[in-house]
């Protein structure tokens, strides 16, 4: 499938797209959503839920990006590490907290497999 | 493989118990260490491990526990989620940062998915 | 390791090369059996088989790939993906299947790393 | 976190649980649900998201769900792969169907594995 | 979907279990055969590809086994690290060998996440 | 983030990568460590852990490499499965061997989506 750029969308895409770049400032959208715009119904889907999820709450914006991230390291998402490292570094970030970050997700990976690998029941 | 307990550890493992029962003051170490054991070099080097990247860094305390537990759903442990959890309240994560979380784990891994099911290539 | 082409190929993988090319009226294989010639056993067992689990059965052939699809989504590989939401759009799955299949997958994947972060036990 | 039953649950919560009853046929919500309802927004998320996916589409009820069980499997939810095996069957799957997509989704991750082994460039 | 035993087995299967338990010697077959019995090609599919992939070759049997396991602790297949550990011993491996493989789990998940998390590119 | 050279690097690092060269004979340190030189901690104690988990044990050191390879191939890392491949080769393992280590991740792969898929509960 290819992407489907602004001046071959459907009126309800080019809405879409509208939003997404008045509300993040951008003069264009992130392939993903050239990609989603053949599921209108998921890219609108995935526009709302990101915005509820990663919006005003009890973690900060950095904290949630890094989440995100982190999440997507042990999903094997190359295009999800790459555009929210870049949004947890302009949402305030800073390259400590993104390899303390990292250096979580490798110690997390080790442990989680060795709880496996031993077996380990749950704790009382 | 049997957990192995206080009385049946080598002095070597008695050692590393002892230091964990009093970094974190409790009168019982988890079993992940009780299995670990078995191995006291991979069990001295994860303590060592867990120390020196939970410890004092640019991400609080309870942001750490959980990035561990959102890497230990996305790399499903179990007894990873349960422990981790608990620490991240311990630690002071509220009931209402968990379920933060928890939802952009589950966004996260919905868009992870997406990005590789379209394919789509890295931003320029 | 390098891809096996046909003219440096083995009696035995040559003879697979013919089948598959004749079965599938193509005129060179794909890549994956240019690595698995590697390992003519392991060749063989593969189209056997393929053969065997997407021939005919209750499920459609088009629903077979769309399946295959989504476990390699899941499963992060990009050839497999690639390859197989080809063979699925051939077989006669329409754009809507797959982005229906799609929407699938994220929706699962979400629902999926909810279950396992709130450790949901099952249904009685 | 413990799950949240009906006599204990928020108006919101309440209204959620009696809609999917109501939906589905059933006396009481699946699991699921009672944790989701730990976070309002995301239960009421995924109850939408799951109408929509799930709806009315190119894609047969039955063959929805073993996609979705599919991905289960792939990313390892045990719970999920129990509810939606069960409510495959009740839209319509066979057991044959059901056996189908299993061997399909084996061979799809041996595949996988392999491609991903052996480092199979994408086909031209 | 129940486990088929021996007594409600179709010829097909039992001559299968028959197979499996004369080869390994022992009085009943695992369970994983009594749901795979389901489906009696892929029963048989996996019966004949294991005979092949783990018999006689480069790699001495305890080394296939515990090879086996770490890709079983990977995938995240509590049942198969269960039956596959037990196998590696019986075959020969040692304890201290169990140990080192499961050491190299979790270091190689380790270096998996961080490769991934800084996008390391492919060396020269 | 960018790689860090040598001659940008801090003086830990550069002893690091010195350390690394000497050890392994090369003119070089591979891509892996000029990004784990962003944290210097983790780059360190990934070198420990390496050296101490595939140093001299009870399993030969090309079988140590071929179980990181499966591990990795399983998790999904396309650079660790590209370096450590080329190592198991210069540590003496033969292409009959990788061949071998592949149709084992292969079959592992399939077994444990299966046995996942079908539910199977532990042998007693």
């Amino acid at each position: 499938m290819e992407p489907i750029e602004y001046e071959n969308a459907s009126e309800e895409v080019r809405a879409l797209y509208d939003e997404i770049k008045a509300a993040r400032g951008v003069p264009d959208v992130n392939n993903i959503w050239k990609y989603l715009a053949h599921h209108p119904a998921t890219a609108r889907d995935v526009w709302e839920g990101l915005k509820q999820v990663m919006g005003p709450g009890e973690l900060a914006p950095e904290v949630k990006e890094l989440i995100y991230v982190a999440v997507s390291i042990a999903n094997r998402c190359e295009y999800c590490v790459n555009t929210h490292s870049t949004a947890a570094l302009k949402k305030g970030a800073t390259p400590g907290m993104l390899n303390e970050m990292l250096a979580i997700v490798g110690m997390a990976s080790k442990t989680n497999a060795l709880a496996v690998g031993y077996q380990v029941p749950l704790d009382k």
